[in-house]
């Protein structure tokens, strides 16, 4: 059975409402950054890179968010999560998710995580100063040009729409109203309505 | 016929060797971005992100490199630039280029385009100072522990060699010595031999 590590309030929410849409069988394991389980000896063992999403599989660990929701969607082609026999399709799914992880993460990632880039504090403070405005760019990118609504994709649900759900989430808490971006926030009201979310959010309240 | 949009020194190259090495028809158009030109009105209208590589194919523009080297992977199979019908394997592949996009190239840019993510000069300057250390950390982890070896993912070349090797090509100037990572200077060396590789740099220096 696949097994999904998770930790509460990063982009392993995206694999981990995936997983549950797509039917596969899997289990959750949660790992608590606040006591620093990321680093220990027996996670770094499954992921070296000491981070998650981790998804052990029985061939072994896949890790990295778009690497793994399209691993969901091969997996489970009944799901329809993305058209992977579609090579222009999925690259424009592959797309969409890496702009998520390679550009709109690491601008989240300034906020909270700035010392990976720095060691001076003065630098530290003045990239959290410029989180708001680079999460705000991001959104209007994907507002204007890459989402077309009412799902990432257009009608179809794909592997693009519980990652923008769980990046879209921290918008508020780096300074940017939600309601600057129409489509986005009926993206997220739509989702919250998803069985596979409220599965989901459920775990985490056990 | 396929038009991929490159720049000179930048991970552009990565698609542009793997378009030659899929044997696709393909022709390859220079962005000076000493002059701009990846802001410009007529390339924002190919890719709003302002960003190379963009590839364009008759149903569209395909931006981010992952998925640009996995769509060609997929128009060429007799290539075998990857095991794009098998998820694990295929989601290795993906997994290993979406953090040489997401972590890697984002090290990287921390030299040059510091300002992306800190207005002011002082901090501009101390995440310069950090990116040898976190090149270096990169390029350990992936010594270690992704690089399988005599390719990334051990016997087959596959997608992810012209992206490493395009990656690895920055080290120096990034002031990490290749030589630290001897499995990844082999590569860099057997990878100067493949003809795509001559290829491409004799049409940039056309």
């Amino acid at each position: 059975m696949l097994k999904l590590f998770v930790a509460k309030g990063t982009c392993s929410f995206a694999s981990h409402i995936a997983l549950q849409e797509a039917g596969i069988a899997y289990e959750a394991q949660r790992i608590d950054f606040t006591k620093g389980e990321q680093m220990a000896a027996d996670f770094l063992a499954i992921n070296p890179k000491g981070r998650v999403p981790a998804l052990v599989t029985d061939r072994g660990v896949l890790t990295e968010t778009p690497a793994i929701l399209a691993y969901i969607a091969q997996s489970a082609p009944e799901a329809k999560l993305a058209p992977v026999d579609d090579s222009f399709a999925f690259g424009q799914i592959q797309a969409f998710n890496s702009y998520l992880c390679s550009t709109v993460h690491v601008a989240h990632a300034h906020g909270r995580r700035a010392s990976r880039w720095a060691d001076d504090q003065t630098a530290i403070t003045a990239m959290q100063a410029k989180v708001a405005k680079n999460m705000g760019d991001c959104f209007a990118l994907i507002e204007k040009d890459l989402f077309l609504g009412p799902w990432v994709m257009g009608q179809a649900y794909s592997i693009c729409d519980p990652y923008l759900f769980a990046i879209a989430g921290w918008l508020e808490s780096d300074g940017v109203d939600p309601a600057d971006f129409p489509g986005v926030q009926d993206h997220m009201k739509r989702m919250e309505e998803r069985p596979a979310v409220k599965a989901v959010h459920a775990w985490y309240e056990e």
